[in-house]
């Protein structure tokens, strides 16, 4: 890599290829500088229906495309599948776990967040959370095995265990996740059992604070909770968490037996962020300046989830969204080809193109700007928007053509490389 | 489960849904039994295109159906997801690893085979077979990964080992991955890195025996070796294995240096069928009679690849492949329904429709009795077959259908438990 001849033209070193990574990667096309795209998959993830492959009903392949496929007309990039164990901002390299050592003239770093689970790290193993298509599996897992082994258990405790499903946190994760296995009780296994009714599954959803999705207005809050308990979903908010073990939780006053924790209540910056050795946040994010740069260092961009950059309008870091992602991803982009051209760099703002979270079929809310909707107008707009997502991204329109098109055209749509490392 | 208070209908239990079980099932659906069906997995998986899966032509979700969604309707019959262990088939009740224990009038076993090292189990991590999503998945890391590892590597001798693949087996397993790996480099990856070309991969197919595709005619064997080397395969008959190490395997006279090693070669028996304690074969099957059941036990039904039927009109054991397994499952329903009927049994007679192996886009062989057929002609059929297949399979003729039928019907189509158990 690095020890190899370079060409001439400066190097830009992008770590992560998730939205933010891939958009500025994707935004230095027309740049004239060499691009690394360096990720520990090989793949980018579309993260906001992960929760989907979670709950079984979109596969790996429909929210999933390999970088390389992606980038392969880009001829000023190179995309590695390898992973940066540190940062040396002195002498302006990255290492990775693997030996190399990667210079860089500009750094762009958007490896994104990790599970936190506020200092129990000993709960990951009996809570998965939902950052990796390996965390939606075992998701999928554990919900799918609570029915199968009720289906089977003669116990009546032990059954009852089986099907109680506990998600942790309120958040647009969680409210998901309730409102997907609510239905999937509901509806989608109806039928399917002789033993069990899954409809006496029990859903629980703990929030520490006063209501779910505090980033939304009270009464789309208000209408979320009562969309969710009409699933049959038990929502206790102000209830903190202080245990969970592999068959049971401990919140509030209550120990819940369950074999099935979900955990969608915090995040951390990546480890990897830490080895700058920079000014972090309380959730590990690096601190960036008005132009996406880490204090001091204008060649290191901080972008994404990893990054917590000040919003003068609420006073608050920026939310870790797609759409901030997307805009930081191309802002350092734009910063860069200004550098090379001498012009200033402008400030980063954030163009705010509202939010939505889905609880369940024609149940949805959304906010852009001072308009709040809930219900079936809500679920539509948000249903347009991952359709469209979903045709432009797979851009297929019937699966056999998928198929013949892995002999005629020899594209192959599977390749993403997951399971145990 | 057995503890349960039990109607008054006579038990079948079948254990394994692939082909033989599935089949067997289905045909027991207007017999006045009761039917268990008990597979350690909750799907059945079309086996025959498990090579796509491992060389990423497919995903998982496009050749599983889970077994519940199937057995909807059939009302006499109930799924559990658990593991035989043990049978007793003197008490006639089989034990679960989970501690359940089921009574049975009759027993159908279907639980496949597993792959088999010739003694070499420590070779099972370096070279993962293909009889299990697990297994393809594993498969498809390691493919993938030569590429990813060889297009990061400096050194001129490591780089060469990460693309060079090594296939042990020439049955029809072996070249259909060796087929598709001489595609990917060829063709898909094309493009797609910039400091190794895929093209430049080594391809390895190796076998003990004097060619390849033995149950196929002499001249459709040397007509696969031709078009296989035509892809850039290495084809090496009487070839044998010593050792297979993490970075290695010793083949013959040469020790060839390589990070992929895939094993197509041998296969046995599931642990399960030696706790009949009944007479098995060398490869670990259970030699049945002229009605498909154990010696002495007109009770227990051995059907698929675990069991050993010896053909007379070939004067060796049927093949292990699809069209045995479902006729053999389809004969002991039917020998069940005579029993209830007090009408004899019919003896099993295996009706062969032929043989398909394919090599790649446009290159197949097939034997359908004295026709014999290669190339162009023999890969339309193949397609043909197997298109049907994938089409009724999943009944899906637009993604996006699939997409909206999750909201719309709460259908979910990726319920597989896959990973880590």
């Amino acid at each position: 890599m690095s020890d190899r001849p370079v060409s001439s033209l400066p190097h830009v070193l992008i770590v992560g290829s998730g939205f933010a990574g891939l958009n500025c990667a994707q935004a230095l096309k027309s740049v004239l500088v060499r691009v690394t795209l360096v990720d520990r998959v090989n793949f980018h993830l579309f993260q906001p229906l992960l929760y989907e492959v979670a709950t079984a009903a979109l596969g790996v392949d429909e929210i999933a495309v390999t970088t390389r496929l992606l980038f392969r007309r880009q001829r000023n990039l190179a995309v590695h599948m390898l992973t940066i164990e540190t940062i040396d901002i002195a002498a302006r390299c990255a290492r990775t776990t693997e030996g190399h050592t990667i210079q860089y003239d500009w750094l762009v770093m958007a490896p994104g967040t990790v599970t936190d689970y506020f200092g129990h790290r000993e709960w990951a193993t009996h809570a998965p959370g939902l950052k990796t298509v390996e965390d939606a599996i075992a998701m999928r897992r554990r919900v799918l095995l609570g029915f199968e082994q009720a289906e089977s258990e003669l116990d009546r405790e032990r059954r009852r265990a089986h099907l109680t499903f506990v998600i942790v946190g309120g958040g647009a994760t969680g409210v998901e996740l309730a409102g997907a296995i609510g239905e999937m009780k509901n509806f989608t296994l109806r039928h399917e059992f002789r033993a069990i009714d899954p409809a006496d599954a029990r859903i629980l959803l703990l929030d520490a604070g006063e209501r779910i999705l505090p980033n939304f207005a009270p009464e789309l809050s208000g209408r979320a909770r009562g969309d969710l308990e009409r699933l049959g979903v038990d929502v206790r908010t102000r209830t903190l968490v202080t245990d969970v073990g592999p068959d049971y939780i401990v919140a509030g006053d209550a120990r819940i037996a369950t074999s099935c924790v979900l955990w969608g209540a915090g995040t951390r910056g990546a480890p990897v962020l830490a080895s700058l050795g920079l000014p972090l946040d309380r959730q590990g994010r690096v601190r960036v300046g008005a132009d996406g740069t880490a204090q001091g260092h204008g060649e290191i961009f901080v972008v994404g989830d990893g990054a917590h950059f000040h919003d003068a309008a609420s006073d608050a870091p920026l939310p870790g969204v797609a759409q901030v992602a997307i805009q930081m991803g191309r802002h350092a982009a734009r910063c860069i080809a200004d550098d090379l051209a001498g012009r200033p760099r402008q400030p980063f703002r954030y163009l705010d193109r509202g939010k939505l979270a889905v609880i369940g079929r024609g149940r949805a809310v959304c906010e852009i700007g001072p308009f709040k909707l809930a219900g079936l107008p809500a679920w539509l707009i948000w249903a347009f928007v991952h359709i469209m997502f979903l045709v432009g991204f797979r851009n297929r329109i019937v699966a056999m053509v998928e198929w013949a098109r892995t002999y005629f055209f020899q594209h192959r749509g599977g390749r993403f490389i997951i399971g145990d490392r």
